[in-house]
């Protein structure tokens, strides 16, 4: 790949995904795949008056050895300076940038019912420290490609060759492959606003699913939830950046409680470096009361029951069949891309700032609206070219927001 | 290069280098050059026991970066979490293995300057914790090729095949190419266990180098100090481990103020990712009143000033020329291995556990003795195929030890 096509897309994850701010911190993390990209990246975030850029890099496979070799006891254990450490990040609240490029498929095999125990013990002691940075400091979830990551999308084509299409894959569906990106994503982050203006104009009380493949699912909102899409705000501060490259959807955090049927899902999702595949859930009172995958059921159980608000909804988007992501015909085994060429949900926490006027409430005020809580937040595709929604307006209106798969509007 | 070997490579670091205990815990620093052997090392960790094996890779084109674009300010700092980090370790003392690969010139161009005060800063913090670990946990520094160095060692192959040649210099020369590396450090470090034991019968009161490149020093000894050479054990665990793989050194520290004369360099120097060449000391009462290189002489000077102790001796080596890293002709640019091919001095802090019971000291009583104290110790070799070296004993009797730059008994 060019080396001015990816310091133009360094460029875009650095002022559009963090919007770094002069005297902030920024955090990497960063697989092994691309050391020259993540270098270009730190490079352009000191650009734009970082303080300091740590890079924190990780590999899955000594992770593999650990979670298989180490006791469940030295798993679960968060020792004094990494509270420190979250604790100073609540604090400075750095920019955290994601660059995944790891294998969908590079933890299979690892005992999965160890891997959550021991996530259930550190994610106590972190909870905390994460809850007091929501909504507080820009993010941002973007992609490099990794050899075996590139095998799993093009498995015809040799390592360097699949390695390079991957790059271009990345860069057409994160629009990062033209002139501009950054005008590029000024134009898509306003066209996802006015989506999200109409449908927040329509006062919906539910949406309601139906494709051929089984899916008749209802869904009830908040009523003073909004619909989001595209850059968002940080509180207080009001730093405008884009939490995920690339992004198609426009979401709502549905209320607790509400959803009623059955879904199926349409893609396969890599969870915790495993795929599960072919997989539908049964909701009754908002709650997954049934569960049954082809592939992978027992990592699917395991996701459910990872805690209470695991089994709940968190999240309903809305992705047109007709966007790059889709257009590219391309399964990326990767949620961040999957995830928006195709309408889906989400199991596990909500977002707290979908609520109108989210910071004058506590976030228990929030999960009292409705928002769910949980450890766990997967997003799962239920898309397919047949979908339909309809929103249903607290008037009684019943207006068809999905027609075959795209905007009814 | 064959999984087999490297399999082996990676026991003898375990086993021999690190001797990692059954609970313990074991940090791994690595670059991003050879993962592949880092989890093969990961794994022969927790064989051995390890309680938790944490990796931490670090980039030195990312360090290029920081050190360019952050300020003084931002690098000197050390964050409550770090400290933290080093009290933790200082605690429960973990096996900590280097595995060096990195570019020797790859800093070339950094403000050394900057880098040095920033250094200073963050070692005022450190150095309690440091201070606290000495002698009480096992250590190794290893090597793996990296690209840009094995391209310096070999700059006539390409790439892929200077990286094999690299691994074959570095296994050939660590003794961990035949069918049982550990069978052969075993006998290797008998072999320089009955070298100590000869030298520290003659009692020593000071050492006098002669070569035709102009080196005549004199270098007085601590009365009860003893050399070393090969494993060494921990202070009250008494655990036995080889903190170099390379290493063919007989080793003492000298009495700090006994260093008289000049000594000219043998081997160009990597010291901080950059390269100081051609370059000769002279001494007046154990400090380095003058100083002069033919390349990299600024840095030369920086090193030096680092702080009061980096201007006098922490340790005398003896290297017969006649080893495997000599014998393999090869200029490595990396002190680890040229300092196992040639007699050797080092500026900086000298090693408290070459006191005879050692343990029965406190730090600040082993400086009294004459130990040097500082935050650098840096190697730099002096070996050349005409040296001698005089041991006169404190009854006045001249022993010759080294001639021709070999063993001479």
């Amino acid at each position: 790949m060019k080396k001015s096509v990816l310091r133009s897309y360094a460029k875009l994850i650095a002022q559009k995904g963090g919007n770094v701010q002069k005297g902030q911190d920024v955090i990497i993390r960063a697989s092994l795949d691309q050391p020259e990209f993540v270098r270009m990246l730190t490079e352009e975030c000191y650009k734009c008056g970082a303080r300091y850029v740590r890079v924190e890099w990780s590999d899955l496979g000594v992770t593999r050895i650990t979670q298989k070799r180490a006791s469940l006891r030295a798993l679960s254990a968060t020792e004094e300076w990494e509270e420190a450490k979250y604790k100073h990040e609540s604090e400075t609240l750095p920019v955290t940038i994601w660059l995944e490029s790891d294998d969908p498929d590079g933890l299979k095999g690892v005992d999965q019912a160890k891997m959550s125990k021991a996530s259930q013990a550190r994610y106590k002691v972190r909870k905390p420290y994460r809850d007091a940075m929501e909504n507080k400091h820009q993010w941002c979830i973007a992609a490099v490609p990794g050899v075996e990551w590139a095998k799993k999308v093009f498995p015809n084509e040799k390592k360097n060759r699949a390695v390079e299409k991957l790059w271009e894959a990345i860069l057409y569906t994160s629009r990062a492959d033209g002139e501009d990106p950054i005008a590029a994503w000024d134009a898509h982050n306003k066209n996802l606003a006015s989506r999200c203006d109409y449908l927040n104009s329509l006062g919906i009380d539910r949406l309601e699913y139906k494709a051929s493949n089984g899916t008749d699912l209802t869904v009830g909102m908040i009523e003073d939830a909004l619909f989001m899409g595209g850059d968002e705000a940080t509180e207080g501060r009001g730093v405008i950046f884009n939490p995920n490259i690339p992004s198609e959807e426009v979401f709502i955090s549905p209320k607790r409680g509400l959803a009623t049927g059955v879904v199926h899902a349409s893609k396969p999702l890599s969870y915790r470096g495993e795929v599960i595949d072919g997989f539908w859930l049964r909701f009754e009172e908002g709650k997954v009361v049934e569960a049954h995958a082809e592939r992978g059921e027992a990592l699917l159980r395991e996701m459910i029951a990872m805690d209470e608000g695991a089994s709940y909804l968190g999240e309903c988007a809305l992705v047109p069949d007709n966007s790059p992501i889709s257009n590219s015909g391309i399964l990326f085994y990767n949620t961040l891309f999957d995830e928006n060429a195709a309408c889906h949900l989400a199991l596990g926490f909500g977002f707290t700032n979908t609520l109108r006027d989210y910071d004058r409430y506590t976030m228990e005020e929030c999960h009292q609206k409705g928002i769910n809580d949980s450890m766990i937040h997967v997003d799962f595709m239920i898309g397919t070219p047949d979908l339909s929604i309809v929103a249903v307006t607290r008037t009684g209106e019943r207006i068809r927001i999905f027609e075959n798969g795209n905007w009814a509007f």
